[in-house]
């Protein structure tokens, strides 16, 4: 006699570990590769087309970083507040014009801070390290070569590749940008990202009344802003029914738009649930991963139609966002062929308690963060996956590793901060 | 015979320490209260004007978190795969629909993932867990009170207050806030940020061919940007000849249109530096702050002119960039009374080498980071403080406290990490 249920061996989904997941991805999405260009004012946080090339010197000459004396360095050795050595003034450097003199051996002339120095100069020496005594100027310290100057490209080299395709641009970029006079900066367009949710509870968030049975939409709206945060444009396909011909419809309108297309909801295994036909639907080869061995967010799709990337997320807040954190993000810098910074937004902390974990599948725990004398602790937050409140109360989440059957109280683990 | 020379003896500014500057911010500058409405879409990053109280439960109603049937719990103690437990199947309940009816002891009732619970159930059974014959229902499991249920305002509570006013509001906060049917969101108003260089030798980023002694306006790029990335609108007020009067009128005009005025340029001492007397100029009671004991960055000024914020950076693009993370964003948070997560963009790593520091200052130095087999290391990127690529090599900084003499190879190091 056979004891287990029927509906047991029906093996849900062949899942697959986050790591396939996103390998698969990274070999099935190819950059976009189309280019605009932007005002430098509105470049920040969008991604380079191109790679960056000075056609110049920065600074195209040399600068001086202080307000003082430009002289000789070799001239100063020696000289102390006790002996100080003997300079004739010369004439002045003007801010912002070419100083075109040189300089002799035991001249002095003053340049002010960012001004540039004469020929023979090769150093300067700070104002507060001199007395001027009619042409006569007292130098009360030595000063190596270089000191206290910027050289002739010294910041950027003529024909140096400043900034790489593929890099989001930081401030600190732009004002590089800004120093080789590229105002006009070559980025790929802003990725266009449908979203659309699905259910027969499902009701818009601007519903006044609820009827009973019914929710308003929570991942429309997170995952809309999570992309918009990510930099890119949103269309908010609404509510489609849970019904097979009206989802693929709708899904069709709103994929022919978007660079990449969201579907929350409709992702599980129930009766009504038509993602993955849909999907397979829109091109091909269609569904790649259907169910990640990962708590929460098992029940993902992930499809290619025709190269253009279709997520299925589950309607649970919780792991909606969690999925689209770990492959939707993937899938939108792939698009544009981002290197992310693996620095940000990860930290170390201790964990304030056990967690059990099943092997072969991984665990995404949220997690409260708290400063104690001793350091960072990870406090976790426990919740189902249905409470987008979990979300709120947390920083972010750690991973237990398909590997591990947990993580004990005081070990250290890698939080992945949250947007 | 005194050989101290006496431009020694003219000291610069009354330094202050970072901590000090940061606590005349905060009792300084007040949030500007201003309240008003954005489209939910619109809303990330967006800084929430008030408490935002729940006016209903969520769920509104016993929510079934997975597909399978609704029983009363206490009615599957014991059942196991060997010996199964017993029920009759009644009623099914629809998706986003009302399940008004009650069930008895035995019976069980069909819910899919999202659909409601019949009065008298406490708990679901997953369909995994159970085998149907017609009417009759196998159960394998046993399951607890509120297993795979969320209960009527588990999420969130009427009455409840699900974020507080000065949070900026992230995706999973806007969930939330759908939730809960709030999609017209109270937020402050953008802040408004003027940027005035000044400086004889800078000229405007579009400048095709630089006269030699010329330089680009970098940190008008740079601050613009980084106010951008924080959520601000910029208004940038291009170049200013170093002229007093001039100076002083261009700053009043923007001073009049902004809620936060940033000067660049133009602090140091040099002969031309007009910076404090124009800050004296737009208001009481003036300047604050003349210089801080910290390296990059020691020329700061801050001013309050009658209530509104004025900050003068140094014209070194390092400098300024520095000076405006520690201060610029501090002020730009106090007026929007914004509580910052003090976790985000800070990190630990171990530092690559030596670096010496001087009692009494706080030094920035500049760190690139690097994964090794044994952790994060911070590698310190050297050069000058007039360098802009110096922070595009940099990942972050680190922080030596005044109080200390450096910092040695292998030393863990917090690391701030740029935006």
């Amino acid at each position: 006699m056979d004891f287990i249920p029927l509906t047991k061996k029906m093996e849900l989904f062949d899942v697959h570990q986050v790591q396939e997941v996103k390998e698969i991805i990274s070999r099935e999405f190819k950059p976009l590769n189309k280019i605009t260009e932007v005002p430098i004012m509105e470049a920040v946080n969008r991604v380079l087309a191109v790679n960056i090339v000075s056609q110049e010197n920065v600074p195209g000459f040399h600068r001086s970083t202080v307000d003082g004396y430009a002289v000789k360095a070799a001239n100063t050795y020696g000289s102390s507040e006790s002996l100080p050595s003997f300079f004739t003034i010369v004439k002045e450097v003007e801010m912002g014009v070419s100083a075109d003199f040189e300089i002799q051996e035991g001249e002095a002339s003053y340049v002010p801070t960012g001004g540039m120095l004469p020929k023979g100069a090769d150093a300067m020496v700070m104002i507060e390290d001199v007395e001027a005594v009619g042409t006569l100027l007292n130098v009360f310290e030595q000063v190596a070569p270089r000191e206290n100057v910027i050289f002739q490209g010294e910041d950027v080299k003529e024909g140096e590749v400043v900034l790489k395709k593929g890099h989001r641009l930081r401030p600190q970029d732009l004002g590089a940008l800004a120093s080789i006079g590229v105002t006009k900066v070559p980025v790929f367009p802003k990725l266009k990202v449908g979203i659309l949710s699905t259910g027969d509870e499902i009701v818009p968030p601007d519903t006044e009344v609820l009827e009973v049975g019914k929710v308003r939409d929570i991942n429309g709206i997170s995952i809309s802003a999570y992309v918009q945060a990510l930099g890119a444009e949103v269309i908010y396909g609404g509510i489609v029914e849970d019904q097979c011909e009206a989802y693929l419809l709708k899904s069709k309108e709103l994929f022919e738009q978007v660079d990449f297309l969201i579907l929350s909801g409709g992702s599980s295994m129930g009766t009504k649930d038509f993602s993955s036909k849909v999907m397979n639907n829109l091109g091909e080869p269609g569904v790649l991963v259907h169910g990640v061995a990962i708590k929460p967010g098992k029940p993902t799709i992930i499809a290619n139609a025709n190269g253009k990337p279709v997520m299925g997320l589950p309607g649970h807040p919780v792991s909606a966002m969690v999925l689209f954190d770990l492959f939707g993000k993937q899938i939108m810098n792939q698009l544009h062929g981002v290197t992310e910074n693996p620095f940000i937004k990860q930290m170390k902390a201790k964990l304030t308690r056990n967690i059990a974990s099943q092997v072969g599948r991984t665990d995404f725990v949220r997690v409260q963060l708290e400063i104690r004398e001793d350091g960072l602790w990870a406090n976790p937050v426990y919740g189902k996956s249905g409470l987008i409140t979990n979300l709120v109360k947390s920083d972010g989440m750690i991973e237990i590793s398909e590997f591990k059957e947990g993580v004990i109280e005081g070990e250290v683990v890698n939080v992945i901060l949250f947007t």
